[in-house]
């Protein structure tokens, strides 16, 4: 077989099989088929597009071009959550404890962030002492006994995807719907967990701009997931602001805290709250989402949510003493209001601006190689459809560097339009999308 | 200026400009930009094409990747011919002394072949002591007196096109019409000539299947020229079968001294009067065509062509006594004919597959390292059309390994169909395009 003709197919419209996409991955994985006809390839599949069959078989093949994580020592059903990612996506932090309360193993293999702000490892790392540097067997163990774990992404997951997904980014060929599907499902299916739930954003803020085109990314996720045996959930969720109100690696986990203490943003914690009713119905600890709804509100109300995150922080060496009193996670030295000043109701907020601003503060990385500043960051308090007067405080800017402040404050000032007339606000949750199809919610 | 952003600007459908045209090719020739890029920006080109603006702005940066050749020590108009390649096509041995005894000045660098058959320098080679490395001085002294040279391609020319044919070759991005314009004219553009002939081969044995994707080629081409300032014409010749009889490189070289004697094939003869009395017409050496090729017969008849051959050869150490004496020329040591064996009129020869069996006799380059047996070929004695009965001659296999004859036996066998009913002869010269547009013939 000859790459020559594979690109050659695809450019002519034909659908490639089984056989030429495992000789493209597996060529591409080891280095015989090189960058140059791979991106050719990605160009062609984004003007020819890929059926459902070239989908999945690429996703398998990228799945199968490293290691795939065996979770079979964990009790129980293993649900992961993925979310095509947001600003002030606080999430994971909060649904992690949620559903381990309900007795759902979450073991999750966590990365560090590039962009915004930091993954979940760093946030997590703004906690005194917690470190993910543990072994397998710890991990598995503190999984089995607390239901909680986070380790750092270790082996060799999906390296097909990485390095596909670093050359797509680089030759404008990553926004076709089956190449991301295939992208994300393929890292996803590797980490062994046997049920997925999505939480697809669609927004401003997100990948996704539009609604229709996030509906069709979780429709084919989920019938990759199905296929591959992995029952699959995608949750369209709001992306057109940012979700609750922090933007920044300190602030998020004090918001996290909050919520487990059953106060925080209203948006955060109605998002999480519907996140992990799905992953309690997906691990079959409940019949029905009303049911598992009812289970997670009581782990909130009681309590047992924020207690099991204590345990999981302890477990792995975190100071619990900055759960109680969040006021000892790290403070940036300089922080600054970003002041209305125009009366009127919030129209829009670029939400990818609000992320680009919390960027500038050094709450995230600019590339690989830089260094987090984890107090510095963005707390946006105001919402789509807020009545806003002149002088309210919109925003504060968290900074340990003063000369960071201004551009920040422009940025976020430039990010927001106002109206006269009263503006809904927006809709959190969108629809969801099961193998029976979409729900709109 | 990101590469990114032109690839994604194309993909998009929108026309790039010069400055990002010029932007691409010059960081791609300088190593800035890789080839992964450069071939998802080939692909996006492949599928949104490119503008005539577009087109002319990367043939102008191509031309301008490398040297560009000044033949301005050479008197009169210096007209080029550039044939986009086909099988048998042995034209530039008889056009060049033809329109050099019109007093044409042709000053010809040449390559070497890669595929059928050989480049004009392994022709010419054939003959013995001809050889091409010439100073330059030599070379421009050769061409002022005696109107015809022929020397090796010397430094970078378009290497900007060079680097991308190689990359688009492999990656299925050649068959573009714009690029292919741009590639033959951005090489033909430095070459330096004030006016271009070209002959557009369609056929199966061209690279061009169809007239009018032959006839697109030609129109882009003319107009780039025109943009350039330098004239240029195109004539659209039949590939359907191959022209003349020799498809070898000694083969070819003595159907040319048959065709400067006044006979040869038919075909081959009226061909190469009609690109001979374009390019007198180019040079301004006749008024109309009409006049151009009453000169260029009478070159013929008068065997002045022949003389000036002559004088071609000895001044670049040929030895002539293979010019009167053709037979002493290189001779395979086997010979097989190929044998009809059936009765009917011939009416299709694939004139690609005649080129593999020239190829696989050792007549030509299989890769760039590859020895050209100069001997070896075919001489295909049958045109479409012709009356055969079985047991008639098709063609002549010459080879110096004979072991090699029934591989080539075969191909050229099965290359052949045939029918009960009279089949028309093939249309030599199709049409001609000038910058005033496509004239039937």
């Amino acid at each position: 077989m000859r790459m020559y003709d594979v690109i050659y197919k695809k450019r002519q419209g034909m659908v490639l099989n089984k056989e030429e996409i495992e000789f493209f991955v597996t060529g591409y994985t080891n280095g015989t088929i090189p960058d140059y006809q791979a991106s050719a390839l990605m160009m062609a599949i984004y003007f020819n597009k890929m059926s459902k069959e070239e989908t999945f078989y690429l996703t398998d093949a990228m799945m199968r071009s490293g290691d795939q994580i065996d979770l079979s020592q964990i009790e129980g059903i293993k649900v992961d959550k993925h979310s095509t990612g947001g600003v002030g996506d606080t999430t994971t932090l909060i649904v992690g404890p949620l559903v381990a309360a309900c007795g759902v193993p979450v073991a999750k293999m966590s990365g560090r962030g590039l962009g915004h702000t930091g993954g979940t490892i760093d946030k997590l790392e703004s906690i005194k002492g917690f470190h993910v540097e543990i072994s397998n067997e710890e991990f598995l163990r503190n999984v089995n006994q607390i239901k909680l774990a986070v380790i750092g992404q270790s082996g060799d997951l999906a390296p097909a995807d990485k390095k596909l997904y670093a050359l797509r980014d680089v030759t404008a060929t990553v926004d076709n719907i089956s190449l991301i599907a295939s992208s994300i499902m393929s890292k996803k299916l590797a980490a062994g967990a046997n049920a997925i739930l999505l939480d697809v954003k669609v927004g401003s803020g997100a990948f996704m701009k539009d609604f229709d085109s996030a509906v069709s990314l979780a429709m084919e996720m989920v019938e990759i997931g199905k296929a591959m045996g992995r029952e699959t959930i995608a949750v369209l969720t709001d992306m057109d602001q940012p979700l609750g109100y922090a933007v920044g690696n300190s602030l998020e986990v004090q918001e996290a805290i909050e919520v487990l203490n059953n106060r925080g943003p209203e948006d955060l914690r109605t998002l999480c709250v519907k996140l992990a009713s799905y992953m309690v119905l997906l691990a079959k600890k409940a019949n029905t989402l009303a049911e598992a709804e009812a289970t997670v509100i009581e782990m909130l109300d009681s309590g047992a949510a924020l207690k099991k995150f204590k345990a999981f922080i302890q477990a792995q060496g975190g100071d619990l003493t900055a759960i109680d009193h969040p006021q000892q996670l790290p403070k940036a030295r300089y922080k600054r209001n970003v002041v209305a000043s125009v009366n009127g109701y919030i129209q829009s907020i670029k939400a990818d601006d609000i992320g680009v601003a919390a960027l500038s503060l050094g709450a995230g990385r600019e590339t690989k190689d830089s260094t987090i500043d984890l107090a510095a960051g963005v707390m946006m308090y105001k919402k789509v459809g807020d009545l806003i007067k002149r002088g309210d405080v919109i925003a504060e800017l968290h900074a340990n560097n003063e000369s960071k402040l201004d551009v920040a404050n422009t940025t976020i000032t430039n990010a927001i339009t106002y109206s006269d007339r009263k503006v809904e606000k927006l809709k959190l949750i969108k629809a969801v999308v099961t193998d029976k199809g979409i729900q709109p919610l």
